[in-house]
């Protein structure tokens, strides 16, 4: 039987399968590897003008080397002799006395799977003595801008400061076990967040209620930090994709009636990685009509593309497809006229599908190694955020949408060109609900993919937890 | 009638009064003050290696001349005709696309006590024409560290990048009745949130489901942001002073035994003005007698400090009489011994109650102007963050504590001289206690002080809470 999560995650995570992937990586590339890897974690930084710490975020780089969550720590990694080492902050007995006794290296040999802990006090002779066992072309690999004035890399001959970053961007792309453990716990938390704002979404009166009960929900299931700044985003707001506020009352200003949904895209991080969801849930426990009708378009592009996904599928081809469902369903509903190939061909489709299918997801929430082309000239492409084949072990979220957001569909309608492929008088039934996106985490495999999020989805299952099932 | 706290903060943030104040301040410092203060508000920035903004803490100079939230804008006033210009960010249609629109200059000299608001493209043309407005003296008071490149302070005879810091820092001691008023909704919305904690400590398996009901409570409620890390301190590490961790189990790991007591320090932020609030809760519903004891003399500090306030007390006096009230109790619970001066004299109740009396409290949670003295040679007040006479005005927290931390005591402990006054085998009983302290807001007034924290403070009220009352 496979392991559960939690069995998964009771072991250490990968640091050292990482470094030599990493290293692999590197000699790929036709880099001299007889050298050694030198990251540095996140420091301590106070807010401006102020004496409290700034939210830490651990770096990524140095955490997929390390599993370490510490600030202020290091580490190197032999490459010819395999070794890694961490190095974490020496105990400080005025720190001791405010904060408590820190982790000691005894601790951090225990927790992470490295060879070897030191103190960062220890990081100069260490490197002193790391640049005797390199050969006359040793290098040390480093990130620019990441390297502390007080480390000296002078023992090693030469010194390369990009090719290391490129090395982790590219090897995190194919996640491992422990990898999709985290992403599956982050998601697991998640979908009990999501459930709790379904639940609480017929009685709340404001944005913020919901915020408070999927953010309250995720601490408490261990996920302290959010993934990325929820989306709690009620009536037309839903149709605004990167909504900030979530401090808007769920009652339309203007005519006092109640909006009809709401749209949460909102996840926890899991050490580091995260998940990323979205759905929407009506206020007022039920869909209507066209909510209904767009809702059930949007699972359906994302039905279709999830169909195609396996190791090496093109995900242009894959994004394609959500556009030429999304072309389907609009002409049946009327909201669109025309062939569905000129449809397609005009792009007329991105006026209400405007962004990407979706982004590669781990220790970032749009993850390295996508390969973006933002300078496309397509509209239907530059917004995608991953371009070419999937590889097989990569995760990657299936986010379809179709919104009714004024500021990017009035230039069709002001087009003489375009206008003509939309029905206005359709249309208008349409501006109230907003925006619809669903949302789920994909690991892909060889023959196919594994869905990540455990969030209900389905339409009857939304609205029987929106009226307290 | 005095009106409410909403009323109050129905009306705008008192902006063009803070400028005053603050060109009153300038004058009196014997500056030449025909001259113009430019602000700056924070930036959004980017989180490293990342496509998510940091989180955004609004630049308090900046809010105090404003009392606006946005990023990325700017204020002048003109201190001889008495003009204040804020300068917004202009619409820019891409990010209308992603983030809805912007607040228009309309909208904002509608919501901010200013004169008139522009956009932040029109910065340089109009401190050039303010460049022609000023003498040949005049000055333009800016912040270094917090001017823009593109911003050029060169239309100006003279620059002065230090005094209005100062004096900003200075003015904001005391209050007016609008600050007063956000730190009042703060404490508010903080009191909910004490009393959704208290009312989960005895069922909480986990120190994060506690932490949990805090924050949910204080963003369901109108504070998505806290007003410094929330101390949710379960067991001994409740004299740990400044506990980050708030993940561990509410049961010993070693014995299964539930822990005693939680410190919950935790606060929530209304519109930059931050609450701080501190109270102690039984995790079994009642308090232990060791608990209960500490409680008491804790709160008897606090009470006793609180009758000294009014305009005019020194600091260092209450903070004194904390101490000797401090001394007093445990003696009579035999922790200590030896006579009440001897006691004072030797700091030996500093091991027991480390830290400052209170802070000044505003739009930092240990607001400016406290004139502390870190470098004192004397134990007992070395680490005191305000000194001196506290005004009318003035809002100051009042938060005694006494600890039972074995990093802190155990050097008095092996101290031959300072041993004899601590009975070892009484003080044993005492440890698991962990530490108590007990954190309320006053508004230091004339005559006496009015108590700004409405989270309930006896011991009877919070064991009703924690047995579900």
């Amino acid at each position: 039987m496979a392991p559960t999560v939690d069995e998964v995650l009771a072991g250490k995570y990968p640091a050292k399968a990482h470094a030599r992937k990493v290293a692999a990586y590197l000699r790929e590339q036709g880099l001299q590897t007889d050298g050694v890897i030198y990251l540095e974690s996140q420091k301590t930084k106070l807010q401006e003008d102020n004496d409290t710490d700034q939210p830490f975020r651990q770096r990524r780089y140095f955490f997929y080397l390390s599993g370490c969550l510490l600030p202020d720590s290091l580490l190197t990694y032999h490459i010819s002799s395999d070794k890694l080492t961490l190095y974490i902050p020496p105990l400080d007995p005025e720190s001791v006395i405010w904060s408590g006794l820190p982790v000691s290296p005894e601790e951090a040999l225990e927790a992470y799977d490295v060879d070897q802990v030191l103190v960062t006090t220890e990081i100069n002779p260490a490197l002193a003595h790391l640049g005797t066992q390199v050969g006359k072309d040793g290098t040390v690999f480093s990130i620019q801008g990441q390297i502390s004035d007080e480390t000296s890399l002078v023992p090693f001959p030469k010194t390369d400061v990009k090719a290391v970053k490129t090395a982790i961007e590219e090897c995190r792309v194919v996640k491992d076990a422990y990898e999709v453990a985290l992403i599956r716990k982050a998601n697991d938390v998640t979908a009990k967040a999501h459930i709790a704002v379904y639940k609480a979404a017929k009685t709340a009166t404001n944005e913020r209620e919901l915020a408070a009960a999927f953010i309250g929900t995720c601490i408490a299931h261990g996920c302290p930090q959010m993934a990325y700044p929820p989306i709690v985003a009620s009536g037309t707001s839903s149709a605004t994709l990167h909504y900030v506020h979530n401090d808007q009352s769920l009652y339309d200003p203007a005519t006092k009636d109640r909006k009809l949904n709401l749209l949460l895209d909102a996840a926890g991080e899991y050490r580091t990685y995260a998940a990323d969801v979205t759905r929407s849930v009506p206020l007022s426990g039920t869909f209507s009509p066209e909510s209904r009708s767009i809702y059930d378009l949007v699972l359906q592009m994302q039905l279709e593309s999830l169909a195609m996904i396996k190791e090496g599928v093109l995900w242009e081809d894959v994004h394609t497809t959500a556009h030429r469902v999304a072309i389907k369903g609009l002409l049946k509903l009327g909201i669109l006229k025309g062939s569905e190939e000129e449809l397609l061909q005009k792009r007329v489709s991105v006026a209400f599908f405007p962004h990407g299918l979706g982004h590669y997801l781990g220790m970032d929430t749009h993850d390295t190694g996508g390969h973006a082309n933002y300078e496309d000239k397509d509209s239907m492409f530059k917004a995608l955020r991953v371009r070419g084949t999937l590889p097989a072990g990569s995760v990657i979220t299936v986010e379809p949408g179709v919104y009714f957001c004024r500021f990017i569909i009035q230039p069709y309608l002001d087009s003489p060109e375009l206008s003509q492929y939309i029905n206005k008088d359709v249309l208008e039934k349409y501006w109230s609900v907003g925006g619809v996106r669903i949302e789920d985490n994909i690991h892909v495999t060889k023959d196919g993919y594994e869905n990540l999020t455990t969030a209900p989805k389905s339409l009857d299952e939304i609205e029987l937890l929106a009226n307290g099932s």
